[in-house]
Order: structure tokens, then sequence, then C-alpha cells
């Protein structure tokens, strides 16, 4: 930790801080220049709050110099994490496609759906059977009837599947039959949650909450690392700002920015990030191109009737346009997706 | 819901919109002027999404004309919400002062401080026992053992207690001790656990989620009173902006809009919405000016020595000055603080 | 400057940012600890950008310990700034009452305003002859001819005058009729303009840019500053956030910050902060109570039939009873409103 | 426009809104519901303020339903607005490479710089003369002699050229040498500005402001345009979120959103958009991959003592890989970027 004093700030105000910081057990150096005094402040205190030094007389600011963050750190782990989820592997060479409806809604719908997106060459089925939704008064997802009918639609296609967890009580039921458990962006600091699926040994997307700092949602991931599951894959999915015209402002740049920080994979998911159909897959391509090891996309056999999030559906012609343009933009950068079936 | 078609757009468009309305279930009122088209679609359809006629062709924008809540909203219930707490009453012509630590950390803490702020008038003690914190390597809270300390403080002076949830195993537990349950900012869109605090006929504090739009906040507080619970207040403590000298931007301009609104109760936290000790007694003071109908304040007998949020929490004596302007203020504007009971 | 380091980092990459550093002209102190190595850098290098050391090998985060500016910053000049405009002082103990229409508009509707202001106590009046719109097919004021009137008005009331220039081209004209020069929130960092206005000597109020950060307003004031025009005084008038329900956020936490960082004097604009007429008066009030040096309130003989900004401009009787409640405010914290005359 | 009341309003409040709505020349519908009004006012008032009906006793939303701008508007013009500079189209198949530093520093550097992004196949060479910057202490430019050397630079390598212009005064002198006149992000809303330009007959690009919505940024467009300039470009640059990593959040998203409502070229400036030099190539690929029309890049022999941002310049191999990485990104959906000089 870094203290730097105002000019002009007195001896005993300095002293009452080096005090202060000798109590909370660090070692204390000091540089003191003409104008200005600066401390360095040496240890590593988890619990400590540097606002506790920033509001002492005479301080200007206080840094930090060390990540809040461990397990999460590319400082800590050098190489990218690669998940193995059944055989499929996300943060590798392959960019992974992840497709399927916003919720399950009937037996029917998941299955075409799963026999389209696999026939496009996507590895992983997702849908919701727990919704979490602004109004009380919005359907809310079909539950374990949900579940099972997305297994089945999975497995039929070999594909693997992702549904989102919402409380603890559903962790046991869901971990049944998703590969993936989704922590959905407005559980991103439901820490109670991230603890429990912290303990399994299952792969955990967490998503960005809309307003959370990457370093925040990194100090999400840590809770779930933390707990000794290292399977975390993080994924951004659009941020509040004041532009209203999309729902959320997708920051693409989180992709460069989550490489360089952390090993953990980090995946797009530009149907939430955009909320609107027609930018879906432009936002999907620049994604792929901006280096995301993986896309999530919202795609429905009938998206006018959807019961959710159906304007931010793809129609099943849109999916296999946009999985032949990601595969061309995916091999102008040096990654992978994967053909479709019958074109291997 | 009013659709706008752009101008120019094609008779066959407006027809497709048309027909997908009436599938939906809407009367449908057209009036068309020399270069546009505009409808209105008539019903209530609260699970219906405008996203799905926005992304229709020729279509230019959509707007709800109905509030997305019912029982949060002024239109339902005209006359202010006064909900008694034990005999205290908050939401009518009294300024309701809660105060206390960021949590309780020892039975001695608690009860200096207990002491202290009934002193000076406060009627609520506040603290919590399970903190939600952004580092799984901070301080979480005493749990029971809190719970415990803070019941007796607050008893020995008077004082009534309010304490914060944050997952539905914690529900039962919180509510035997505290008098109104918080609801946290991180967890404004935990639906679930809203439904669960819905169920009980307890108050509930309902803090305002970092980057809550006024409306998704009303939602989230419909959510309560939907299953049944009226005894709901909500909580101002600050939105994420781009400004970083403060913690958050508190926004107190949510006031007058929540009280135009809606018929509950607004109180603000200007401890959290600054972060920053040296700006809560001014924006205190400007939250009573603006017209809230309380202020919930940390106040720590050692704020140096907190275990958490010690920076942001008021030493007694500030609390003791804040509590005479705030007396003058609310005078100023025809409402009440109670007065420190020696005075009385 | 201190540079940290990441955690083994190599000592070649130490080197070559010790080696750029002396090339910059920096002083270098080294400090390793058993992880980590930080670096602090001495000399005040104005042209230097931090991101040129941010951006090599092996560093973590580079911080500024300076203030970017110097004439703006309370370390350089520790007691407040008080403007005198023709014997009227702003940044003392009286809070300054600023009010008028957004645009004068004809003779008689200045005229009306300011014997109306005036009698309430207000001391400066205040209305544009070049409005910034929008939109290029809004009234953009009435130039000159509104510059004599709003002068005439004013005179015959003891008032002073504020009006806004939005170009050099406009500068002389404008400084003949008003008393403070303001530079409007979209000016802010209109680097040229800025820079002739810091060669007059006459009072400048510099609103606050939409999306500007404290110290970039600050950087901006220094632009006056370092040109010789020490009469600056700042206008807090909403930042863009994601709340559309007030046409900005209003951030009235700005008004102690500012007071901690800067001596100069700080006001605060509830008119544009809100854009809603219902918000002005409790958010004047609150700004009051927050520790502003003045208001600047928009109020209108006829606000529906204003030609800009007629939603946000009072009614003559609302300002009556404003400038009643602020008066009890101010003396509350040790501040105090002007007296109306009649009551003097 | 569209004026909803509130359930429950009274007869009296919708006759008030009647008559005002009349008083200002609008045609009124009246749609009368069970439990609510709603009325259609058609006429198009460009001065009309729709806040002057919001805040009247009973409404409880007003909604314009025509587009504020008209040149700007896809409505206005259907096909895509293609503008030749001297023989170099932007916005029609080609994807626009813009390439150069963020000042002219000498002559030396220009020269080779041309030289360089020349060969890689960029046709446009920019550089600053007159610079923006946040502190007055800063760089500021080399004025009319950097004119002359940007230009020299660029004709011996036969590319156009783009600069910037901060004032009125400056327009003569910048158009002299430049192809292309930069409006710089920070006066997008510089109304005097833009105006003058729209005087002229030369192609204008249009930064987004930092805190501009996508309307905003039309209507400053349509500044120009109104004026009879119909040569207009935008460039998406970043906003300012509470995001701190990077400089400003890249919003590609208003990439296909300005596609979808205007018809004029649509640029990326990834330099700006991130602030930092390793996040500058996977934004630029992901902004082709969006559909943008153009990269502004900024490139610099030697970053590392550039004047002003080199923390964001590329290398000049960094040039080089990027744009054969775009290239194969634009071929994969239907664009040209221009093969390198040698290559042809």
């Amino acid at each position: 930790m870094i203290v730097v004093f105002r000019p002009g700030s007195e001896e005993s105000q300095i002293q009452d801080v080096i005090e202060r910081l000798n109590r909370y057990g660090f070692d204390v150096h000091r540089s003191s220049g003409v104008n200005q005094t600066v401390l360095g402040a040496i240890g590593v205190k988890p619990e400590f709050d540097p606002r506790n030094i920033r509001v002492m007389e005479g301080v200007a600011e206080v840094y930090r110099v060390t990540e809040p963050y461990k397990f999460a750190s590319r400082s800590w782990k050098k190489e990218n994490t690669v998940i193995d989820v059944g055989g499929v592997s996300i943060g590798g060479e392959e960019v992974a496609a992840i497709a399927g409806p916003c919720s399950v809604e009937d037996e029917r719908q998941i299955h075409d759906t799963a026999a389209h997106v696999a026939a496009c060459g996507a590895t992983f089925l997702r849908a919701g059977a727990f919704k979490p939704r602004t109004s009380p008064y919005s359907f809310q997802g079909l539950g374990e009837q949900g579940l099972q009918w997305l297994r089945a639609a999975a497995d039929e296609q070999g594909l693997k599947t992702i549904s989102e967890v919402m409380e603890i009580g559903q962790i046991d039921l869901v971990a049944r039959y998703a590969d993936i458990l989704q922590i959905g962006a407005r559980n991103m600091q439901n820490f109670p949650l991230l603890k429990e699926v912290g303990k399994l040994r299952k792969p955990v997307l967490l998503k960005r909450g809309p307003s959370a700092m990457i370093d925040e949602w990194l100090m999400s991931a840590e809770y779930v690392l933390s707990e000794g599951n290292a399977q975390v894959m993080l994924c951004e999915r659009g941020i509040r700002t004041f532009e209203t015209y999309t729902r959320n402002t997708l920051d693409l740049s989180a992709v460069p920015v989550i490489k360089k920080r952390s090993h953990l994979p980090i995946l797009v998911d530009p149907s939430h990030g955009t909320g609107i159909r027609g930018k879906v897959i432009p936002m999907a391509r620049a994604a792929v191109a901006a280096g995301a090891d993986g896309l999530m996309i919202e795609v429905h056999p009938d998206p006018d009737r959807a019961k959710s999030d159906g304007p931010q559906s793809l129609y099943f012609e849109q999916f296999t346009d946009l999985m032949a343009q990601i595969r061309l933009i995916a091999q102008a950068i040096g990654r992978v997706v994967r053909d479709a079936p019958a074109a291997a």
C-alpha cells in the first residue's frame, strides 16, 4: 500500500499515519521529497480497508499495490485455464458455441433447437428452468421438468448443457441435469450462492453484473475459487451505461482486459448484451474477433412466440449464417470454430 | 401500449403488427397521419414483452403506457404509507433516525453505540450480523451471536432494530431479533429472497441496487408487496457512476421522484452513498432537506478500529452534531426530528 | 509518481522502467519487498503521461502523487476564495441566489422576473442571449438585444448579471453587459474559449460537464486560472448516469468534495440538474444543506409559454417559497441567505 | 407526440392538456379506455419541448413519435451515403484505414509514419496540429507548421489527410491542408463550430462525445447537414462509464445502431476508445467484424517518445499485423480492406 500526503502536511500527521499502519501490522518505508512525503506499507492484510488511512488528516491518496484476489489472477497462474466439460474444452484454441432458447418452454421447442444448433456446430445447449425476471408477473420457468427436457434434448444431439441456478436451494437439482452451472448477472455478488457453488467440483459460468467493475467480477470468481472449485469461466453480457438504445452496453474490451489480468476463460453473451436481435450477429462476430473463448447465443424456433427474450433470440437461419461467419473470423485470428457435423 | 411506425412504412408491415397484437389479445386502435401511423394497443398483459413488437419491420418505437408495477404505485394507493414499527412510525411527519455500526463486533461496542444514539434522539439501532463483502477474505459478521447482542443493546435503550438478511436460510433467524429486515443493495434483484420476505408480516427495508433504475427498484418492491407484505420502505444508498471520488453517487433526486411515483416511505443512507466520513454529514443534511422520511447512518465508538466500513462511520460527537443540525432543517420544511430524550 | 510492478516481474523489466524514468528526468527511488518492487519517481513533469510507464512490461499500476492542477488546488491556496462582484460577494458566509429565465425573450419578461427575484432577496439576474441547443431547429437566443434588456432590467433592481458565452467571438459583447461570464456544461472542455476568458479580469462561472470527473473540471478551471484570471467559481449541474427519470443526476456530494480539494466557490444549479420543476425545490434546499455557496435557479413569469426550459422553470410564487425555506436551512448550518428587501 | 395520462386522472386535467396542445398548434386525437386516456398530438413543431406537457397535472408520460433530426435519418435517405474524398470513398464496400500519430511532432516523424501506413494499405494519414488537452500544461500542437508537414508527407505517399479543428478561427487554415476536418469528441456539442463547418463543402468527421446518446450525436450531425454540408461521417471513440480499466468503454454496438437509424458512414477509433496499446488490436478487429466503415488508428514510429498519446499508439510492426488480420475479417463479412501496394 502506498500512502501519499498532501504537499505541506505536518510531521505530526505523518507520524499518526505511521503509528496507525504499524498497529495494523504493516512495515512502513518512508520517502520524503521537498514538497511531499510518501509511505510504502508492506504486508498483506486481506481484511484491511485502505479507506481507514485515506480519511486521516494530511493524507491525499492511498493506493493498494496488490491485487485484491489471488487464485483468479494471472500472477498466480500464468498459463490459461482450459476447462474440460465432458470432453469438450473451453479456454483452448477452440471458440465454444453455446446456444439455445432463453427458457425451456416445452419438449418440442428445446428438442428442435438442440437439433438445429448441433447441426450448425454448437457444442453446448443453453436454456433456463429457473428465470430471474424483473417483474413478479412474468414467466418464471418450468423448474425440474424444464431441466429434464433440456438434458434429454442435449443427450440426443451429443451436446453438453448449461443452466442457471438462482438460489442455494436449487443447486443440487440443477447440478443433476446441467454440465455447467450458470450464475446470472444479478447474482454476481450473491456471496452465499457463490460459496456454495465453490464447494462443487463442476464448471461454473459467472456472468458479469451490470454495474460490476472488472476487479469486482474477479473478486466474485475468487469466492468460488477460494472454496476449491477451480473450474470457473467468466461471461461478459453488457454493462449499464447512459446509452439506452441497446439494453446494455456490451463491453468487448473486457475480453483483452480479462486475458491480461486473469487465466480464466472469458466468453461473451451478445444476446443479453444488446437485447435486440438485429445487433446480436454483428456483436457476436465482434466478440470472436476480440478474442473471446466462446459465445453464448439465444436461439429459438419461433422467437415471436417465445415466453421470454424472444426479441433478442435469433431465428434458426440467422444462427446458421452466424456460425459460418464466425468460423472465418476465428480462422483469421488463429482460432477454431468447430465445423458443422455434416461438413466434417 | 403505443406503437409508432417509421415514416413511409408499408401497409403490409402495419397489418403484420396489428395481427400480432390481436394474437396477443390486445384491442388495437389505429390512427394514421399524413406521414406516420400510430397504433394504440389496449389491454393489460403483464407477461408481454414490448420488444416483441419493437423488432418488427416498419416499427420505430414502442412505449408502455401502464406502469409495470401495481401495488407499489401512487396510482394504486394515493396516501402515503406509514409503517408502524412497534410504536415508532416511518413515513409520517417524523424523520426517522436509524444509526449504529456497520457490523456488530462485540457486546461492548454495540451497547455503547446504542446508548449514544438513543441519547441523541435516534429511534432505531442498525448493525449487521451477516455481511455481504466484496472479498471472501474480509470479515463476514458474527451471525446469531451478533443478533443477540444487537437485540439486547437496543432493548436496554428502548430502540427498535434493523439488520440485513442475505439469503433465504437466514430469514427466520434474523426475523427473531430484528424489527425490520434489510435487503441489501446487492440483493435488490435476488428474487427468491424477495418473495420469501414477502411472505412475512414484518417491515422490510429495500435498498436500491447500485445500477437500478427507479422503475426496477419499484418492481423489486412489487415482488415483496405482491406476496402480501405491505410494509416495505425504500432506501437510496448511491448509484454507480463514472465519478470515483465518492464510492457511489448519492442520487438525492430519487427522494422527490419516489414520492411522486409511489406511496412507500423513502429513506437515505449517506454512509454507503458517499463512503467517506467527511461527506456523510453534509449529505445527511441534504437528504433531510430533500424530503427523506429517514436517515440510516453508520456510527461507531472507535471507527479507526472498526472491522468494516470504519472510514465512513461517524464518531459519536459527529453524530451528536448531525442530529442537532437536521432537527433545524426538518423544522424548516415542516418535518420533525425527535428531540434527544434529555431535552424532552 | 509511484510505479508498482507485478509480483514476479523480472529484473530486466524493472531496469527498463528505471532507465525510461531517468530519461524523462525523474529521480527514482526503489523499494523491493519479497514479492514486489515499487518505484517512486520524484519530479514535476506536467507534460508527462503516466500511461507511458503503465504499458511497459512487468508494470502493474502507475499512480500520480501530485494533483494535475496547481492554482485550483487547496494545497496552493488554503483559505476560501471569495469573489467580489460589484460589491456582492460569492464564496463567503452568504449563500448567493442567482435567478432568472433560461433566455431573455422580451423586455417585459426579463423586467418582471428581475423585479420579482429582487423582491425575494436574490442578488443576481441570470438569462441567456446565446443559447446552446441540442437541436439546430430550436430557439437560439436574441443576441445583443437580449443582453441589453438583461442589463437594463438588472440595473433597475440593483441586481448583478450573469450570461453565457459560447464562443470566442462573443466574449467582448457579453462582457460589456454581464458581470459574470458563464461557461456552459457543453463547453467545459472548450479549451480555446477557456484560455480567452482567462485573459479577462472578470468573474467566470464554470459549469461541470455532464461526464466530467471532478479532477477534469478543476483542470478546466486551471486553464482559466493559469492565464491570470483568479475569479473562477464552479457550478454543479448534474452528471449523466443511467438513470433517465431526471434529465441529469445532480451530484451534490461534489459540493463537499470541491470544498476539500479546492478553494474556489462552488454553486449548484438544480434546474438543469433535474430538468423537472417539481424536483427543483427539494434539490435546491438540499444543495444549501450540503454547503453550496450559491444557487442558480430558473424562474419565469409564465413557464408554460417559455421559449426554452419552461418545464424546469419555477413559477414566481414557487421562488418566493423556496427563498423562505432556504433562508431557514442556511441558518441551521451557520450561513446566510439575504433577506427580502421589504423585510429588511 | 403521445400523451399518456395517469389512471384516474380528472377530466379537467385532460381538457387543460388538450387546450394547451391546441394552443401550440397541434391537432389532437383522443382515445379513452376504461382506466386511462391517451392523446395523440399531430403536427411537427421542432421548437416544442415535450417536457412542457410532461409537467402538467394528471400526465404520466409524453413520447415524441418523430425523430428529432431529419437529414441525418435513414427515413429521409434510404441508401447509404458514400463520401468521395479525392477519389477514395468512405461508406461503400471498402473499409477505410486512417492511420497516423496523435500529433505532428516533426517532419521526419510524420514522413516515416506516412510511408509505413501507406505501405500497409492505409489510404488516409491522420495527425493533429491543434490538440485539445485536459491540462493547460500539456503539448498543444505545432499549428500551421504541423499541417504543412502533414500535407507534404501525405502527398508523397498518395494519401489523403484528416486533422482536427478546435475553434472557428482555425477552420480556414486546417481546411487548406486537410481533406477531412475532424470535430473532436469534446466539441461534439460546440454548436457554433458545427454550424461553421456546415457551411463548407468538405468532408467532416464527427466524433461521438464521451457522454452523448446516439440521438444527440445525430442531432449534432444535423447541425452540419442542415447548413448544407452533406459530407458527414461519424466516428465512435468510446463513452464514459463506471469502468476505469480502459480509458473509455468502446461502444461497438453503436455501429449497427447507427447503420439502422442513419445513412451516414460510421467509423471506429479504438485508440481513444481503449487508451491502451494492447487493447487496440483486438478492438480494431472487433470493429471491422461489427461492420464499421473504417478505422482510425494511432501509429507512431517511436511511441515511447511520443509527445501525446504514446501509450495508445501502435508500433509500426503491430500496424502491419493488424492490417493483415482485418483484411481477412473484412472478407469474412463481404467487405474489403485495400491490399498493401506491394501486394497489388
